[in-house]
């Protein structure tokens, strides 16, 4: 069976993609990763579409330079706007979204008639999520709400407590009085609120763990393609790479990986 | 008398700015202004010191592209960072930051023994506040708070009511208890929120206006060196340039500026 030892290149405006790097690394312990957080740009969210395809297309530049098998957008707000243009600019190169993950996640549940989707203003405006339900079951009521305070809530470690309840229920308070089937946390750094979130909804609300469906994804991509890491063959790198704030990033990267990194480095992109 | 047509430049990392403008538009009526706002890399007060003097030199290198005669630099975070390597950058262009200027109205009050700088992370690390009060009179007290979700709240447009008084009751509940004599607000987004905060604060804390003490510095700067604008010789100009989103700018510029703008147009910076 043939394999490919090279490293699965994932991206994100910041930090939040390493949810799906610690997915990744629980699900395929033999896959190497390179990361990029575009963390001097950041937030990509409250930006105009123009602005995230030049970024995406720098950020994959970045990473296609340091050989990987295949990009993981780990952003939902430039997988929600930029699949296609990265299609274009690498057509060799396998691209997994995790937008389009989350959305195989919902469908693959039993009951998912109202869909709420919860992302950034960029995520929201682009309608991806709706489509792409639409696309396989018209049938699905699916809302879409942009919370852009709850960004810098994570950033601040604010993720449990009277302030992230109070921003919590500004958004939510409709919600809460008519909850959906399922909830899809659109935006890496939601999943961080997931259990605040959770204990002011309905238990019958079923969140959707958007970073696992990638790692899903990732892992299928691979087998199907007979491009999975030979097991053993070597150690997989893991490397870190940041547009700013390494430092930080080492601090907080235990907080969205669940262990500390060994290493980050700081990149200009474009180069 | 000699005078100087040119416009003034003023940068800031967004919107925020545009209190300085308004602010130097009702002192100065008879100046142009060009404005650059860098929505594309904002916010800048949460990034490091080194990407911020990057993009201060960047936005300045756009100023000094249109002949500007004067550098205002209305982003408390530049102007709390970047005001030395703008003068090695720049040495024939007068610079005037914000902070300084707020520094100037502060100790111009009768009651400043103890005082509350509030701003972003990279402000509030610089210790910036703190250092040019000092060097005029080491006995005023000043505490300095990072606020970092002042700016997203007033960007949501939530500058009253329940959430925005949950926020500011996070980070100022000490405050509320021993309050200072003077409040400076250190970031151009905070005065959006003057109304809230100074209702929750007992009356006889004062709070510094740094826009309005921005545009005295600007009056007096252009008076004593006979650089002022011929009054009315021709119909001053008033340019607004953006790195990303200008139709987003165009709407809440009247917001932050209290009028409609006439025209926005985007720009890629650096060029």
């Amino acid at each position: 069976m043939p394999h490919d030892n090279r490293p699965i290149g994932v991206f994100d405006s910041g930090l939040g993609g390493l949810t799906v790097v610690r997915a990744l690394r629980e699900r395929l312990p033999d896959e190497g990763v390179v990361y990029l957080g575009d963390t001097a740009r950041l937030p990509y969210g409250t930006k105009s579409r123009d602005t995230i395809l030049r970024f995406a297309r720098e950020d994959a530049d970045f990473l296609a330079g340091h050989e990987v098998k295949a990009l993981v957008v780990a952003c939902n707000t430039v997988s929600s706007l930029a699949m296609p243009a990265l299609e274009l600019a690498y057509p060799q190169l396998p691209r997994i979204g995790v937008v389009a993950a989350g959305v195989e996640a919902l469908l693959g549940l039993e009951r998912r008639k109202r869909v709420l989707v919860l992302g950034t203003s960029a995520t929201v405006n682009s309608d991806s999520y709706r489509r792409l339900i639409h696309r396989v079951d018209a049938g699905v009521a699916v809302t879409s709400l942009a919370c852009p305070l709850f960004v810098p809530l994570v950033e601040e470690g604010l993720v449990t407590g009277a302030l992230a309840e109070s921003v919590i229920r500004h958004y939510l308070a409709p919600m809460i009085a008519a909850p959906p089937d399922a909830l899809i946390l659109g935006c890496t750094h939601y999943p961080l609120l997931t259990e605040t979130i959770a204990d002011m909804l309905p238990s019958s609300v079923q969140i959707v763990d958007s970073a696992a469906a990638c790692a899903a994804s990732v892992a299928r991509y691979l087998t199907e393609n007979g491009a999975t890491a030979e097991p053993g063959a070597a150690e997989p790198v893991e490397r870190y790479y940041v547009t700013d704030m390494p430092a930080s990033f080492f601090q907080l990267a235990q907080r969205f990986l669940g262990r500390p990194v060994a290493r980050v480095d700081k990149v200009t992109v474009p180069e």
